[in-house]
């Protein structure tokens, strides 16, 4: 930030707010505090009877390796509505919202994922502009060396083993980056 | 936002950018988008026995009302760090952290809350910057009609319908606004 976005002046400085205990932007001009907070991402593992749904990622980053469909929390929406919203957007498909299955905290980037159990309507799915391809695979079928992100293997792996018994709990873990 | 943050221009225009579907802010000078997204407000229902700790709100909104400590997610934080400062913040009490118990979209001011079940682990807790007053309640003795947010009774009511059995399980309800 080197501008305020309230009065346009440049008299931006890092400091502790009067009862604050963090450092915040702050503008000496008209005094507004600028607050910055985590982001949420959401996004859905959608099955189809023993198989999941993955997208080959059609953006930056991790261009060409396979996610679940997740993205970031718009305004105005719920948790669940949100996670429809991105796996439509990334997959074209329509799913039924089930659980809040995984939730991970991602502190060094300020991000927090939410992601829900959701089973696919029919086998309506395909490439979208984010995803250049769009698939379902079985457990043996899942490219465990070609997956975009932590959130994503840890997700499946959890999802598999619920599977075997279909009891599915929810899972809360802490990722950190090197 | 009426500065463009990073270039200080005035040229700012809420539009819907190349290959997005949302209005943003978007600077015409730098071509910097500007995204707004949800906020993660974190908290707990602190326990003691079959009682409840909640604090008299020293500040506004709802200044004097009962609630549950809770503030918004920092940067750097896991829900659970988060939820725990909020409570000392709040209530000057250590707590030993349970799991997520309840979760609240509240969509029309962009926002989610993160509940956490948590234990005190003795009886030290008191006023603070932020609270009047600081007290451990009986079921019996909650003061229902000096609440001051839906998710401060949701949860309370949760809380002590689960405790009859000790069998806690997570709660995900919309909170929509009049």
């Amino acid at each position: 930030m080197n501008y305020c976005p309230v009065c346009g002046s440049s008299e931006i400085s890092l400091k502790i707010p009067d009862g604050d205990n963090r450092e915040r932007y702050v503008c000496s001009n008209c005094g507004t505090i600028h607050y910055s907070n985590p982001n949420v991402v959401v996004g859905t593992i959608p099955s189809y009877e023993d198989k999941i749904l993955l997208c080959k990622r059609g953006i930056e980053p991790r261009y060409g390796l396979w996610t679940l469909p997740a993205g970031f929390l718009e305004n105005g929406e719920s948790l669940s509505d949100g996670a429809k919203r991105e796996t439509k957007e990334e997959t074209q498909a329509d799913v039924e919202m089930g659980m809040i299955y995984s939730i991970f905290n991602i502190p060094q980037i300020n991000q927090i994922y939410v992601i829900h159990l959701a089973k696919l309507k029919d086998l309506t799915y395909g490439p979208t502009s984010e995803s250049l391809e769009v698939k379902l695979f079985k457990k043996d079928e899942i490219p465990y060396e070609e997956l975009a992100f932590p959130f994503v293997s840890k997700t499946i792996n959890y999802f598999f083993d619920d599977y075997k018994t279909k009891e599915f709990s929810l899972r809360v873990k802490d990722i950190i980056r090197k």
